[in-house]
């Protein structure tokens, strides 16, 4: 190295220490689905001023890992969920957005279907909740805007990527379908519209099987064929629902 | 406050001072339109082992500045553009993605076309220039990968929300418009689709105008209705061109 570049690298040395550092923290939106309501895994806060207040999950970045794995940390931790999807949305860094020190959070957020095993895991982890997000006017910290800036992100790649299906049974009848949408999307869709979307879309394959032991007539049943979704996708395909 | 919440302040306290910090950056992609190319302004490096290679515009986050301050305080300082537009992209926060430190860092892109008062003030600032985006094969740190990330979003972006038209003349021809569009998402369109997705879309409005001084047969004018767009997103209609 020349004396030049060493000479270069100890100004840089001195300036980056010098330079300002801020803890940097990971908050995970879990957005849980149960064909009902969707619902927000939320704990119990137990940091002044917010002790009686519900927030989101979340932990200090450490050094050896990135956001991303920090995130799937937390998840794993505290919902023992290893194989779910999480999306970075954003980062929030108000100057005085925690209330003990600079900390800026990168926002996370899943969308997983609540079933039995994940309700067993949680009950023996009683600090977790899931909550329906109509329910929830506030948390701790700004995990409220966090919450909702994620609710924004998620709604919208569910209108453009087939990330819904994994919530329904693999066989499922187009009323599940449309009801997952308007449940999670908060609107009431017309059904013949609806439909007609499906059918141009061309992504669901009829399985020549119709439901079982239901009150109702009972309805065909499609599974999403996903070989060919990815070939419409390859082939400049838009999915818009 | 009670002894119990002060305890508790204590301890979380205690925590957060042993909690690993980390340098937060920002770094700008600040993509640039001439009529012919997409271009990204890059500076010289000055850090070892970079010292060949070009950069990206970023700073350390002040203590004072969340991180958009800190990507608009980045922009000002080295470009002089006050108007402009700048999206929050994405964190990259690879353990060794700084050679010297531990930097996460939050890219931002910015859109803008490249007019002569740019050109001017850039030549007083001889660090920078206008790469075409065609021709960067690499750059400093990991910025050639925020560069493509950031360049993806701002694509989509561009078939999604009207933010091309920003890039034009107030009165365009639609060759123009297609142009832009083939430009910066690197494809060719075909003249007779475009113009029936615009016509589908009904967001320009033909100002009854002709270009003037062209070698060619003048083309009609046309301006983005702003009014009219704004009205259509609002009850739910999806720009995608």
């Amino acid at each position: 190295m020349t004396s030049k570049a060493s000479e270069n690298i100890n100004v840089w040395l001195t300036q980056i220490n010098n330079d300002f550092k801020a803890a940097v923290s990971v908050d995970c939106v879990i957005f849980g689905y149960d064909d009902d309501a969707l619902k927000v895994l939320v704990s119990n806060c137990d940091m002044p001023p917010y002790t009686d207040q519900f927030s989101l999950l979340g932990d200090i970045v450490h050094p050896d890992e990135t956001t991303d794995e920090a995130a799937k940390r937390v998840l794993i931790a505290k919902t023992g969920f290893t194989d779910v999807f999480l999306e970075q949305v954003q980062v929030f860094s108000d100057i005085n957005r925690h209330p003990l020190s600079r900390v800026i959070t990168v926002a996370y957020y899943s969308l997983i279907k609540i079933d039995e095993d994940h309700l067993l895991h949680l009950e023996k982890n009683s600090n977790l909740r899931w909550m329906d997000v109509c329910d929830i006017t506030s948390l701790a910290f700004d995990h409220f805007t966090i919450m909702k800036s994620c609710l924004s992100r998620m709604q919208k790649q569910l209108r453009e990527q087939p990330i819904g299906f994994n919530l329904l049974p693999e066989k499922f009848s187009l009323l599940q379908l449309q009801r997952l949408y308007e449940v999670i999307l908060n609107i009431e869709l017309d059904k013949r519209n609806f439909r007609r979307k499906l059918n141009s879309l061309a992504i669901l394959k009829d399985i020549g099987e119709i439901e079982e032991s239901v009150s109702h007539r009972p309805a065909k049943l499609y599974a999403f064929d996903k070989s060919i979704y990815e070939k419409k996708k390859n082939s400049g395909f838009n999915f818009d629902l």
